[in-house]
């Protein structure tokens, strides 16, 4: 039997996404998002009410990075995503956090995330639910030595990155391997 | 230290989204998703390429509803992804899963996902990156009584959902509990 629960959001998991951006004053801000992700193999798309400080920033400039927020910094990511840069003027420093400018885009890069994606914004959207949306063109993939493998590529269980759960709110951890994608499925075919 | 691995997809936790839509003839057809997720609190966003059976069928239709895929049907939902509608004529029959129609939106229910939006398409879009973002309106959420804990709400642990790495194509499930959201931050206010 289902339960019919009305109007919710509710897919899992859910990423910890770290938007970080600069305003018109060069003055870092970073919020947590759930609702954004991969729109293809070198674009990003971000869903974000138009009222954040970072809808603004990126507005004015036309460029932002994606951090994945890892368990080791659950809290300093959480906090990020309480407070908003409208009511608190160094959320950053409080957090302890550390930012430096992307090489290639105008927008801030937070050393502590484990992986950080570099956009250029590329298309900005208004919708009918009074949200924001941005495509993001990837133009650097930044990602800490440490969780990398002896290959030098990027090993998922060393990120311990962070998952939302839009039912009870709740962050939890990948948990463990349990098949490889385009394999297990063609026992059927 | 980072390394830059220049243009990459490379955001996790990424969900495993079932989208199940009906072509022309009433013919179910399902596959899997990395790239989209919740737009806002009534909406969905879903990145796809314009080949996809299931872009022609969600432009024929404006519905489709998005299941949750979980680690007891990592096969069938593998198999779903690894086959197009394009070349194989009864891809879910094969796959052993089975549909309904939603009473609220002229697409397929599958029964077997622990959780599924119903969603009515409220914008179609092209993108540079020859992609298709299709904005979604929820109209209906239905939820296992298999996963729901003894308050009738959904819980996370019980519903094992598959979590995809883009970095090396594995399946993950979802792991430990390590902090409440809104809440673990407060230490730093």
């Amino acid at each position: 039997m289902k339960k019919d629960f009305g109007v919710k959001p509710y897919l899992f998991p859910m990423p910890v996404l770290m938007i970080a951006t600069y305003d018109k004053d060069g003055k870092v801000d970073v919020m947590n998002m759930a609702y954004g992700g991969i729109a293809n193999g070198k674009s990003v798309a971000l869903n974000i009410n138009k009222k954040h400080k970072t809808s603004a920033n990126i507005k004015e400039k036309m460029a932002f990075t994606i951090g994945v927020a890892d368990s080791r910094h659950m809290t300093e990511a959480d906090y990020l995503g309480i407070v908003s840069a409208n009511d608190v003027d160094n959320k950053l420093e409080k957090s302890g956090l550390t930012a430096v400018k992307s090489e290639k885009v105008d927008a801030p890069v937070i050393q502590e995330w484990p992986i950080t994606l570099e956009c250029k914004v590329v298309d900005l959207q208004s919708t009918v639910f009074d949200g924001f949306r941005v495509l993001g063109e990837i133009v650097g993939t930044l990602v800490d030595e440490d969780v990398l493998d002896e290959n030098g590529d990027v090993e998922p269980t060393k990120i311990n990155a962070l998952i939302f759960d839009p039912f009870k709110h709740g962050y939890y951890e990948v948990g463990e391997k349990v098949g490889q994608a385009f394999e297990v499925g063609k026992e059927i075919e």
